[in-house]
């Protein structure tokens, strides 16, 4: 029995609020469980030098966590002057997998930047980041639409993102911080709604794992995605 | 007649949620008209290395906004590597208000982490940061007294801050963003219970400002910051 | 009696030399009692990214200690890699004050660079800036002139600045560093020559402070204020 | 046909030379096609402040490229004042993955670092780093066993490091860059001598990628490895 | 004829003003031409970590120019948050030079912390600094003597240092900006009273010199550094 | 006897290899002793600021230690955050040099950049990267004569640097790591295939030195450059 009385291949109790803050041009408040992220998507009218004059758009992420979002207040990155390398990580993360889906020819050149500010913390703090950054983007998307900045919504499908991970010899689905930290296993996945995979970060950080529990970390993993691909249209009214 | 409707004398729309955040040891939501604040208090076993072995405690401050609590989007400070200088000036400012009324000796060898992150802002975020860290630097104490780590909640007093200015030749209580931002004078004033002054901070950027205007900015904030103050008292159960 | 038998209503001993060093537009050496900065005015012919364009100019202010300028070392800004919150404080406070009595459209897009190095500190080293600074400005304006330039100086008043506090009960003007490190209140006026205000900063650190005191405090400021521009039209030559 | 003429299930031309260098504890150049990668191991006798005095041990990793490594020059981090996310992640990466084999509580409490830099780059210089790291590192623990400050070797099993990815549709073993920059898919595995996973990275930047093409991805990937890993046994004499 | 109608082997006119500063152990101001370093000596009780608990001290260096020391602004260090390749070559040679005079031995376990900070340049601001930092660590050791900390004034000899260089054609001692902007061959020669040497640099970033040059380079130079000699006994009272 | 049976006017063993990476312009691997450098270099179109529209060019340097070049594992100056002091000055004095000898003007109007990389370290890597680094400077300037890009070679004469210093009381030449820190002067010497002198950079940090001490250093000095000069023609071709 898990911990808050899940099965092993349920997702926890998950809700995505729209439109939560008055200024970005897509907020969403993404809580499952006792992880809330708060994900904005602002659109900015030019592009990293790197791209510009090539009439293609960039999509960008920041990742960050209130020093009290965790157990024991985090030191800021601000205060220490540098990102640290897992904020890194995830927001390059973040950015690199929003951009596989985003047809960034046909959203022009402009730049969609994506905020992911973890208020509180209980394990798949980046993973809801996603699966909430998904929902901004696209109102902000819709909002350009609207204003006929751009024709069609440029997304391809739609995605979400999960952790699986193997603690005690079961593999669990969506785990939460305390079964997270006591992990053998730990896997983040992101996947599309026709259960193909955008990323696969699978770490045997105590111990290896065989081919038949990586099948079953992936067969989890597409459950929950699904599911969560559910929500994300329930919320934006498909 | 104000954008919004209200007197020249009255606070905006006003709203304290206390135990916000499952983590900290205290942590608030404070809301002023649009503007909102995450207020938490952090307690630590140590102090800084210049109160070492002196048995007196310290609070001390951080302050931060999200990218897009902003109309346009604010580069994070730990991308660029470094605090701007508002918001060293507003972290200093917070930290002392609130020193000023703790009695440190009492407090022990601690210090009191406050952390006021705004999710949203509408002018006078750093005002609703020390009403609102008022509040959750309470909770923590409590819960030291509550622990039996200190034998009373070494509080001397009430405090609340509020903003107060002059536009269009009116002074006004409470500015929001757009009154700020046309604002010829402008003074943040952070007083206790009693009506006495922790801090008075007025600039006449664009134009000086004479005694009488002064007073009347003074008397303005003093009926504001009362106000507060039994907000205060009424989220505390007082 | 004051440590150096002043009254509580006199400033210390005061002189300005203009033209102090070789290669600025305008440089000062202030000294104030044993309080010592050199501030020099800079002409800059362009303006920070966010005027150009508009045909206004600017006015930006650095401040900094020597290493050796109090009483016990202290450690370069620039061996620690970023500025302190204190000098980033002070050199907004000097920016500003500086910028409220200057007529940017009149003089033109470009910056003046105000550089405020405290050589020797006894207190009052923010003030003492403030009322140096403003003739290195006015020097640096005058040669704008002579170079027909600008047509007229764009200066809408004489200011100068000081420190009022409380100490021992007592209320004192300009306080020198024993006085200010014990003093329960502490106040920076920065003030026209009409006796109108471009800055109060009253702090109550270790404890508030009633109305009548900050009434007291202002009285007090305003007269050594208006000495100070009397210094400031002297060495001027008015 | 590929562009160097191999077979797409083919590693590069494959060689490791041990004491490289004359100063470190271990120290390896591995080549792999025209990449090089030199990786030293260094002990040092203590661990990092979070694990003083539990008596474990710790493997922490660096990687830089040198600046003319690639075909355009890149700029230093050191010039840059800080360590780029991809940097950070690929040190992350080979630490964590030596962590996951080698016994830290049989290491006793000193530090092994990992060096890993890339003398000149051809695709695949973070999996070379890892494969040839794990040869640096065995032969410093050697070298403590030597000396008798260990009495066995306190490492689990092999590991080595191999890229796999999508070109053209098809799946290709030990990608060079220019197969890399084409590479719609791109997966990084690391694994043991028994063919259990201790990491899988994989990312379709460019498209989602089905279960099909990672079960093939997969069933290169591990025959790659095993090579490697046979080239590790025959460099170390086994 | 040179720009100021010196001879070519003439010193500027020199000045020493010592005890120039209230609050540090030794101070000074040194003046050649119009070239003014404020140099202090700062007496700490303790040591670098490499130093500890061996007895002896240390002698450490920093240098700066305030921002208007020059013809043009120079930016501060601390604005750019890292210490210039110039500063930190002179800052090094600065303390290099003193400690190879010093007995660190007798000095005892404390640090002598030299500040030499350019308040007028006018060319040779490095080798003034040597020569003013010089007499305000004497001030510094002598005080230490007198407060009995140390039997006896630990100094080898004296060092005094001065730059040579050629333009047109011709050798000069003690270059002013103007020359010195123009030669051809710089050299900053440091050498003890008994006219050896401690450091020489000699520099032809434009065009390589002879040994014959090099020789009326050295003549040039230790004329120059004898005569900075007798002002710095006749400035110690010797 | 020193201690690898060297006379002490002899060059250690001595070796350059050109094209020694894939991808530079010019590329050597130069070994002298144990010390090896990799010195790369490589063509920009482009000039620094300051030289933009003047139709001439620059040479800048960049030098850097692999960690474990040396005994004990040097931290990177990247997970510093800032470029020691030590490596500042070496590599402003390799561009120095390098830029003393290159016809700039004919150059035209962009820079080649200098990366000297020690790979491993025994004394004298400062010199070393400055011979080597001619090597490969010469390969990149013959590389754009190949390319018509520039007319005839900017090339005024050959540099080569070397080490000499004062040990036991003996001058010795090439000084390998045991000897140099044990050595009471110490000097790095510049020079043409004339004899004439680029920099002479001489320290006496321990002790003061004679003239006559000099003149053996600069004499032994000579012999070495001009043997060196030679290896430098013959890995040319010349």
């Amino acid at each position: 029995m898990r911990i808050d009385g899940r099965q092993n291949d349920e997702l926890r109790k998950f809700n995505i609020t729209r439109n939560y803050l008055l200024h970005p041009e897509g907020s969403v408040l993404i809580e499952t469980g006792n992880t809330k992220v708060i994900c904005t998507a602002t659109i900015e009218e030019k592009v990293p030098p790197f791209l510009k004059g090539q009439g293609k758009g960039w999509v960008s992420a920041e990742y960050s966590m209130l020093p009290r979002s965790t157990h024991t207040r985090k030191i800021r990155n601000s205060s220490k002057g540098k990102i640290d390398g897992r904020t890194q990580e995830i927001q390059r993360l973040i950015g690199r997998s929003l951009r596989s889906i985003v047809d960034l020819e046909k959203l022009g050149e402009r730049t969609i930047w994506i905020d992911c500010d973890v208020i509180q913390a209980d394990g798949g703090t980046r993973t809801a980041s996603i699966t909430g950054a998904y929902v901004a983007l696209m109102d902000a998307l819709m909002k350009l639409k609207n204003e006929a900045l751009i024709k069609e919504i440029p997304m391809n499908d739609y995605i979400a993102a999960v952790s699986v991970g193997i603690v005690n010899g079961e593999v669990l689905l969506d785990l939460c911080y305390e079964e997270d930290s006591s992990a053998k296993v730990d896997m983040n996945l992101i996947m599309t709604s026709k259960g193909e995979f955008i990323e696969i970060q699978g770490t045997g950080e105590e111990a290896p794992f065989s081919k038949a529990e990586l099948n079953k970390l992936l067969e989890f993993g597409e459950k929950g995605i699904l599911e969560l691909i559910e929500f994300q249209k329930k919320a934006l009214g498909y």
